[in-house]
């Protein structure tokens, strides 16, 4: 399955969570695995904390202190090199685990859609693999 | 299959290879993936080498030095930013392939659970999916 | 599948995209998921820009500013913490997707080895799951 979202800050942690539900809903599988992956060079995929909001916006400002926009030893003409990092450090994919017809997920899990150098329209992927027991 | 672990420091590198391998032992699988998920927003996984563990201190130190738990920027009341931090760079998921019945690893690989704000009681889930040729 | 390949410099980021794609070629697979995974505890990989070559650089030359080989607080005998550390953030598999026979990886996307201690001679394997509908 295919998503479209739209993001609306340079950096911003969107919750993705339901979309994923919502695949998992629509297959109808019950023992099985969920591959998240997203098509782009300046976001990512994670699974962080999905209570209290605070978490975002640490994470989000510790990776500009430690890997800020601006920086001289960058030389790559577009000035986002700081968002291709983050991408490989947080990664373009994810994977679940869905046992007895549930996503096996942290109570204080959420999953999020990771940009970068936005805003942009941006997609990610859902592929779900059945168990064949 | 869900397993559970006990941690015992605040951050700690425990090796979990033999549950993985016990997994797949168990599933008498002979060509196909492993997927390994943590269900915590404060720890990670990760593989690394086995052998000297003068490497899992390096790597703990490190983060400690680049990721301190006391830092101005963090603003979440917890006080643990760093361990989701942490969490989201090394990711709550691995995966593994089986060939000929055999996990594939590096003579000097290890399967870790990673603990960045323990101890506490922790759990992990190992997912195992044949190849249906 | 398994890979062989030789690395030329101590830090590399190498384009093994078209072995993945002879791989999906080979298995003739329409919908699927692909794991990739890199037997090595320096070495990583991961996805990012195939555009412009100062990307691959500028990724490099930041990871070594903030992880430098030297650093006093190392004491792993090896003198290689940083490529440890390197590749458990990096990440030693990826995950892609296949549907209707191709591969989902965006436009400016390209699969990349990441040396982290070389020059050596390197492996890393391919392993292909059908989905069974």
């Amino acid at each position: 399955m295919e998503y479209d979202i739209k993001t609306h800050k340079r950096e911003e942690l969107i919750d993705i969570t339901e979309y994923i539900l919502q695949s998992i809903r629509k297959s109808n599988i019950k023992e099985g695995i969920v591959v998240v992956f997203t098509p782009h060079t300046t976001a990512a995929l994670t699974i962080n904390e999905n209570a209290d909001p605070s978490v975002k916006e640490d994470v989000l400002e510790f990776l500009n202190r430690k890997i800020p926009k601006e920086c001289n030893i960058f030389t790559h003409l577009e000035g986002n090199s700081d968002a291709h990092i983050k991408s490989s450090l947080f990664g373009t994919s994810l994977n679940l685990i869905v046992s007895n017809g549930q996503l096996i997920l942290g109570t204080w899990q959420g999953i999020y859609f990771c940009e970068f150098d936005g805003p942009r329209s941006r997609k990610f992927y859902v592929k779900i693999i059945r168990d064949n027991l």
